[in-house]
């Protein structure tokens, strides 16, 4: 019977179910099980220059390919470094395995001071109880003869759960045998659900549907964590009816879709999206991820009786609850069952005209603009990787073009997040696409900071991302909560021209790109060297302090009267009048 | 009854026991509180770049000014990421504040959707969960009435277990108000202990000297953790024995002391350092840490008939133990109880001239030179921060000079540490002697990426520490364990010289030095830009991919035949022949 390691048998495993690139750090308790890697044909590693940048990349893989992103790390130090990354993955629904090399099963048992412990008889599995809250499952392996099936199972609660796993490998147990016929069985990857519940949920789905007169649909964050973005479009397009994307879920479905209206964030909404979104009789949401920054601030209200919410593992309809679903055959099930001709002719609520912003001729780069630029610069297949901040709010007032991958951690929202997940999203986008399209970040400076060193990584690597880095002098989204001047929200200056060659970028001067206004930043986006990469590329634009989103301004004034003040005290750029907010007398757009 | 905040009350507390800077980074749910800091006399904050930075920064800041460094982050995201951090100083004895902004007490009450939470009913404490192993108190901040008692009261644990403590605030509970008197009483840090436990202890210590005729004594890092370190002087200096060190006790006790030995690792010592330290009869030690990196890879053999520890908590004498006792003044009742004439009168043992390595007449820098100029470039009242890896293990062959204070993590050893640790160290040493002394980092390219924009952090704060950046492509310390070509080992490859324009340092060209060999390295440590610094001054020098210090090589051999022979196999330098470990027959020296 032919043997291989058990670290070679977890490579393998991770191999089958799609992953080709592992992430992380090297360490003393993880070296061995790297040589692995190596073995299997077709899976590659890449280090990262820190755990958690490591943890980020393996998010931002998997949300471009729809596997578990990988990543590894030595125990304590590393682990624990990575833990935030982890924790977005549970927020945000992401599929990820986080391999844990440990110190031996000896030095474990006898309670030995080997470094990264603490105390002087260190259990040698105390930082594992930090992820316990943090994680859907864990390997804590340890016997040979256990570890091959605690591997497959952790892997498939990665993708029913669709969120982080762990294993945890102690050295010497990574060089013992198992069988390779192991590996004949696939993992079983199907989700679980209870079949004649969904057959209840589907039937009373179609029951709402056939009563309503205007039906509509919003795709949200949490369908494309559970692979059903296919079925999600089947569902549009059968029913055939307006429908909204939020934050998170845009790009979920192409956006170029005949009924799809725009971005309903309730009354933080371009004019007519929220009259259109209410007016509505019967609202479905796939996949809903209500929170603050999805929501415009939880202003976007739903009622009950209008409202079916199709969310991962449950449906609720109109306040009726059918448990023990899955979206994904549920959806499938539900675009089977509807009729081939669609119940409802609605037209496409017409809206009204763009509004146009009091600093449009403005000569500097205004966050009005901005987005304006980057709508027409977008090509289908792009990625786009937009970091937390002004850049996320921006980023809802483009319309993707078709076959647009979206990221960004809408919930979570841990700064510096994007740079290092947009390694691993264009590692994944070649994989899947490899000249097809190109991979964008967009992100601000201090969020960069936080994880600038992986742009090394990328420069390494030899990918060839567009990096768009906003210049704004400081953290403007603390601004505009709190301390608009006060010195906590500056962050260190940076001429991030000298990135490039820091990381020995093979054309430093020819990749970066600074614009100071917007005739600068238009001619950039023209440039071939910017538009079609042929390496790593990185633009600085400025804007000024206190200029960000409007919807993020409206968010905040949504709140009341003191945080509108507040805004308006420290003299925050207010391009619509009353933060954007929707005058209520005007919105009264009814469906047709 | 004059009222301030909580916010300010927990600063005000925080500055009353020594602490002068504030490091972390502001978020959504601290902003406000961060106002406070300014509102105290000499209070000031620091804003890092992230919060794992920050972390090492306080650490560094706690090392160096005997106080608790106390870092600001928002609840789950930076929690998390500076977790490791915290880590570290659980491991080390660090005394550190962590203090989180967490949400309002009503968006946690109604379990609300804020962003950084995770599900769709979250609990706000989640995070908190993570680091309950890893911390020895927290306040979890929730009534104003209790509030400030439960502030103290962490603050006193922070000292008296010279550890992490966790302050949780919520951001509407920082604004209600407390009464100012509160301020009035100090905190009691005083350690706690059993006086007649002491007496016994200090009795049976006593005892023990005077039955033995070679009594030593090693000290180490718990020393300083526990603020005893001029009381273990104390202690050397009215025994007048002979005494070593471990490394992570270096410095803590001067070195320039007349009966000061060397660093004892047992067999992997210099020569005759073994020797000396088993043929004394009873030896003493302070603040024991014996962890692998600690001692030599566990190659100091201490015998219980031979060894009394004083451990922080506890006293063992010859394997009988005195709980609940407490190193300082502990050590302080043992001085007071030392007659003044010694007991012993014994030479300092005359230990062999030193090896020459084979390779001293290279012309490029080798690391069994290295040290050798750094020894004569360190000065009286310099802080050395020391990068765990080639630097930590090369630096136990400096002898320091007068009032040295000596950084490392000897026991958690997390890379990436030094680098921010420095940051703090030079901060707190500016505190403290304002311009007597230098900061000196010696790191590596590795652990350099994992942190590197802190380095802008202390451009940004004007600040003149030194960087020595030993670049040897890639994780050399990984390299001696396993894969010592493998790509895994390899790291992205930088232009240090763009590091300083990048963060926008005054004088970067001037500030910059590359050495490729001995010539221009003894150049660089003789000019004056860099032995005076007026600014930060960074030194990049180059060794060989394979070179590492002779002790950690030694440390690897001394686990069997096997490691060493891969490391002669895969051709590491090995200056002294066989790894460095001393010959037995050889090694006879004995007390005079």
């Amino acid at each position: 019977m032919a043997k291989i390691t058990l670290g070679r048998y977890m490579w393998e495993r991770i191999h089958q179910v799609g992953v080709d690139t592992i992430f992380g750090v090297p360490g003393d308790f993880n070296l061995q099980f790297l040589d692995s890697i190596y073995q299997v044909d077709g899976l590659k590693w890449v280090g990262n220059q820190n755990e958690l940048n490591g943890a980020y990349a393996a998010d931002g893989y998997a949300r471009v390919k729809g596997v578990p992103g990988v990543f590894v790390t030595t125990h304590g130090v590393g682990e624990l470094s990575a833990l935030n990354g982890v924790a977005g993955a549970m927020s945000e629904r992401v599929k990820m395995i986080h391999i844990v090399g440990q110190t031996t099963r000896a030095m474990q048992k006898n309670n030995m001071m080997i470094h990264h412990s603490f105390g002087d008889k260190p259990d040698h599995q105390q930082y594992n109880h930090a992820s316990r809250g943090l994680r859907f499952a864990a390997a804590e392996l340890w016997d040979v003869e256990k570890a091959p099936a605690e591997i497959d199972r952790v892997i498939r609660e990665c993708f029913l759960q669709s969120g982080p796993v762990y294993i945890f490998m102690p050295l010497d147990l990574s060089a013992e045998e198992v069988s390779v016929d192991l590996l004949k069985t696939p993992i079983d990857l199907a989700p679980e659900f209870d079949s004649a519940v969904q057959e209840k949920a589907v039937a009373a789905i179609s029951d709402a549907l056939a009563a309503s007169k205007h039906p509509s649909v919003l795709v949200d964050a949490l369908v494309k964590s559970f692979g059903a973005a296919v079925e999600a479009r089947d569902l549009v397009t059968k029913l055939n009816v307006p429908w909204f994307s939020a934050n998170g879920g845009k790009g979920v479905v192409d956006e170029t879709h005949e009924m799809y209206v725009g971005v309903d964030n309730g009354s933080i909404s371009h004019p007519g999206i929220n009259a259109a979104a209410r007016a509505s009789d019967l609202m479905i949401t796939l996949g809903y991820l209500p929170a603050d920054t999805n929501s415009g601030g939880f202003q976007r209200k739903l009622e009950v009786e209008k409202t079916i919410h199709i969310h991962p593992f449950e449906v609720v309809v109109k306040g009726e609850t059918y448990s023990n679903t899955a979206i994904k055959p549920l959806l499938a099930a539900l675009v089977k069952a509807l009729p081939s001709t669609p119940l409802h002719s609605i037209a496409l609520p017409q809206l009204p005209p763009p509004r146009q912003p009091n600093d449009a001729d403005a000569k500097h780069i205004t966050q009005s603009w901005l987005y304006t630029q980057f709508e027409k610069f977008f090509k289908p297949g792009d990625v786009v990787v937009v970091e937390v901040g002004t850049s996320c709010f921006g980023i809802c007032d483009v319309k993707f073009p078709a076959n647009t991958r979206f990221l960004t951690q809408c919930y979570y929202g841990s700064i510096g997040y994007a740079t290092a997940a947009t390694l691993g999203a264009e590692i994944a986008r070649r994989e899947v696409a490899g000249e097809q399209g190109r991979t964008i970040l967009i992100t601000g400076d201090g969020s960069l900071a936080m994880t600038i060193q992986e742009v090394g990584t990328m420069i390494k690597a030899g990918i060839k991302p567009i990096l768009f880095v906003n210049n704004n002098d400081g953290y403007t989204v603390e601004r505009m909560i709190w301390g608009a001047q006060e010195s906590y929200n500056d962050i260190v200056p940076t001429a991030y021209s000298h990135l490039l060659p820091l990381f020995k970028h093979p054309s430093p001067e020819k990749s970066f790109h600074l614009a100071r206004n917007k005739k600068d930043f238009e001619a950039i986006l023209a440039s071939k060297d910017v538009a079609e990469p042929q390496s790593l590329q990185l633009v600085e634009f400025l804007t000024e302090k206190l200029d960000t989103s409007w919807r993020l301004g409206g968010a905040l004034a949504a709140r009341g009267k003191q945080s509108a003040d507040y805004l308006t005290r420290e003299g925050f750029v207010d391009v619509y009048g009353n933060w954007g907010l929707e005058n209520e007398s005007t919105n009264t757009l009814k469906w047709s």
